[in-house]
């Protein structure tokens, strides 16, 4: 077990190559087939996860006074798992516990081990989908991917920029001051890196593991024993993870409770708990803008990565191929039924419409143009189903319908294909409409009509610096104003995509080359995964003695 | 003035090598010498200082609704410098309307402009020597030392650490991701480096440049505006530094109001208007944990960086050279009379003594020891005055009074030299004895008693941890014992000098390789200069677009 970071090397080094680019790579790939997974992966996956239902999950030697889990699948039944559950002081106290031989460790054989967590957890991907489908509510497809081989990335990514971190400086140096004609000052000097202390990773309902490895690896590998806390209703993805976090540590000689699993029940969370613990030094926090401020204020001790809500936005301004807009934003408002942290919300369009490759185009001609597109791609029930997916949280359908009566409807939203489900509704408003200035989450748009185009990126940007946003887009022809917006978003801390038109969406962020978020407004305060996301993880340390020169 | 980057750039290369190896390095002589810095460079200096007192400080162009200054040399005489000073919202919006030409003005050129401020701050180092001696009570070559060309290699260090990040990455990439036997995916993408907003520098009065000089250049040069907002009793250095930041800005064609000087006057004080106002996103403080504690309360919307107090100790368990020893330790109490915020205040002995070249020695023998040596170093007046210099605030003479009585007197203080001055009080406590387990800042050592030498190792770092330090050190000749020291010393985030009997001292922490503060521990959240440092202070963000493959 020793030779895990030479096995690994190769990947390392080519994840350190592309963090530098940021060019396309990846060791995992999203393509959910027998010929790259095995051929017999995907019945044994379903035959694995059958096997997981309604039964106690298996966590050896992991902290437990009782067991705990509820989740449901927004596809129509109870998973029926219980899993370990301890007192948020129990676990404190075995990761406390942990801690000193994790710490101890060299930086080599934390990294390695990290990447042969990721490399069997990569192995599992079609059980991940699995687990991650009847937690999410994601269909099949996307949930392997996100669930799969793009958190893996997120999670490589991490790693590799810990290890970046952690060698950057050297880690021993004879530093020799002249002295004139006097023989020269020396001193021998070492730095160890210190880790901050535990770790607490607080998981979202929607994506589980996306969101949770970029901070789980980062900690482990920097040397911090991490309690991960999964969201009630999406336990399975994050357990199967720290199950194989467990097992690879055993085996490296490491304890296994350098990572634990935090369950709670609805009304009995330790959530807070854990947060406030003195011991706790790093939060990895996704979800609400409410609890981070509660995080913000409370968890003082702690170095706090945040990623919460915002209100992305799209200013359409003008287009050389109108059908191809229509069918690129209709994909990104129906993927997952608008439940990704980067999905449109706001669609800024002039109120005298906009000029096309089809001539001029209405206000109403362009809601309609993207109406039409979303009808299109749902029209096929299973692709519909396979786009759209499932429901997360029943608030959210909640959501959905109150806001039918927040503007001019242009589309409705209907259940589609299984479980609990429902298509974009696109609505109309105008500049300015309270409703398009705060966070509508799920399958809502909004057309928002705009003097010009100008104000479509004004209000977009201050939107986004007030309220934070992880995305925007433009459509536009003219290059001095595209240019405009690029300076716009960039002040607002928004990445921007301009005339996607193909295959490759707006919501779509890829580890390696995308940073996803970007820290620079309320939509988050940490960058997956840039420097300042790794560097508070650990502090160095120097002992020096002077040498006789 | 384009080309400052290019003229620059050999200097700026050596600096990332050093920063990488840690070895011993600096571009800026610390010899007070005519042959380093011109044979006419002190007299002319000496004229300068002179010209300055009794005068309004000359800040062309910089905001201004009033004069205010007070300076007191603590050599005797009041400087009688009065600067211009505006009130916090005239400074927040001269540094607003800044803001947008330094983050446009790329990060070779605002490198440039930085190292070409910290050049010509190399050239009047013998002024800013003046400058740093009437202001903190350094003796001249120490305020040389730490004012000029030690400060200036700490700025250095903030630019390139600055530079390397924000080259850490690709700033544009060609993103091809494959899609089997159909065309690849291909997207342009471009980064934006955007700083995170107004920058605020809060000096102290003991060491205005050196601890101040970090977070200015770093903010600098990763394209925030900074407000310097100078300790009331030691302004001129820093409005000294202030003049040629807005000179060489100005000749580079960026506005002098990127960097400006606010000046307040006791019992009506600027800091906390301007530290909470909603502009200000980074603020480096240099000070007590009280008003530490403050910003953490009330400057929410700001990243802080700190550095606060702490206790550093000294465990003495055993030596191969007990003169050395004391001789190394009394230059490191007497230097600047202890108001370093790496001198050490307690030293642990053995209460049944320890083991020497010279034979067991006892606890009193020991702690007679170094009061000899004191003696020694502080018997001829002038070498006393040059050490100790003065002491910068009358508080802390009045703590020293206040201090005799805690414990038994082993050598009392006693006025040295010139100026406000006071040589180290050396008192004998049990451990445990509360006063050795807070700051008493100044020229006050506590000889505290243990059972052991273990028990000395485990109070110097738990209080470390506890209370913060900067510092540590052990004579010891027990080579595992030493391994236990480190290792403890390292838990608790303290940087431990081993055995130092030279000419070199725990007090000092050279730019380059020692990393000053550790941010382990409430000493301070933050290291010089470490990546943390640095990367907060901007974001990265994205633009894209897609391309025809």
């Amino acid at each position: 077990m020793t030779d895990l970071f030479t096995r690994h090397g190769p990947m390392l080094r080519a994840a350190l190559a592309a963090l530098q680019s940021r060019e396309f790579w990846t060791p995992f790939s999203e393509i959910p087939s027998g010929k790259v997974y095995g051929e017999t992966a995907k019945a044994e996956a379903e035959a694995a996860f059958a096997a997981l239902q309604g039964r106690a999950f298996d966590l050896p030697g992991h902290p437990e006074s009782r067991r705990l889990g509820q989740e449901q699948s927004p596809y129509g039944f109870p998973l029926g798992i219980d899993y370990p559950a301890a007192a948020p002081a129990a676990l404190v106290a075995a990761s406390q516990a942990a801690a000193p031989a994790l710490a101890a460790a060299a930086p080599e054989r934390r990294v390695g081990i990290c990447l042969e967590i990721l490399v069997r957890l990569n192995r599992m991907s079609f059980l991940m989908g699995h687990a991650t489908m009847h937690t999410t509510g994601q269909a099949f497809a996307m949930a392997f991917q996100a669930g799969g081989p793009h958190a893996q990335d997120r999670g490589l990514e991490a790693v590799a920029m810990a290890w970046s971190e952690m060698t950057r400086f050297a880690d021993a140096a004879r530093w020799e001051k002249p002295q004139g004609k006097a023989a020269p000052l020396v001193l021998e000097k070492h730095w160890t890196l210190v880790p901050a202390g535990i770790a607490l990773s607080i998981g979202c309902n929607t994506f589980p593991t996306w969101n949770s490895y970029p901070g789980i690896f980062a900690s482990l590998a920097t040397g911090n024993p991490v309690i991960v806390k999964p969201h009630p209703a999406a336990i399975l993805p994050l357990a199967l993870t720290v199950r194989v976090a467990r097992e690879v540590l055993a085996e490296a000689g490491l304890p296994a409770d350098a990572v634990l699993l935090a369950v709670d029940a609805p009304g009995a969370e330790v959530t807070q708990a854990l947060a406030v613990d003195p011991a706790v030094k790093l939060i990895d926090y996704t979800g609400s803008n409410a609890f981070a401020d509660w995080l913000r204020d409370h968890a003082r001790q702690a170095h706090l990565f945040t990623e919460e809500a915002g209100v992305n936005s799209v200013v359409i301004a003008a287009c050389d191929d109108f059908d191809g807009m229509c069918s690129n934003l209709a994909f990104s408002l129906a993927l997952y039924s608008g439940q990704m942290c980067t999905a449109p919300q706001n669609l800024y369009v002039p109120a005298g419409g906009i000029e096309t490759d089809q001539g001029h185009k209405s206000f109403d001609a362009v809601a309609q143009g993207v109406a039409d597109a979303i009808d299109v791609l749902l029209s096929d029930p299973a692709r519909a189903a396979g786009v759209c997916g499932a429901i997360a949280n029943p608030a959210t359908l909640q959501r959905l319908d109150a806001a039918r009566g927040l503007g001019r409807m242009i589309r409705d939203s209907a259940p589609v294909g299984a479980g609990r489900s429902a298509s974009p509704l696109l609505l109309a408003l105008e500049a300015g409409d309270p409703a398009s200035e705060a966070e509508c989450f799920g399958p809502v748009a909004f057309f928002v009509a705009t003097k010009d185009a100008e104000e479509g990126i004004a209000r977009a940007s201050t939107l986004a610096a007030q309220k934070g946003a992880i995305t925007g887009a433009i459509y536009d022809t003219d290059a001095a104003r595209i240019l405009r917006a690029v300076q716009a978003f960039a002040g607002a801390g928004v990445n921007l995509s301009v005339n996607l038109t193909g295959n490759i969406f707006v919501n779509q962020s890829a580890a390696f080359s995308d940073f996803h978020v970007t820290g620079g407004n309320p939509a988050g305060n940490a960058s997956l995964t840039d420097t300042a996301f790794v560097a508070p993880r650990f502090r160095r340390v120097m002992w020096r003695r002077q040498l006789r020169a």
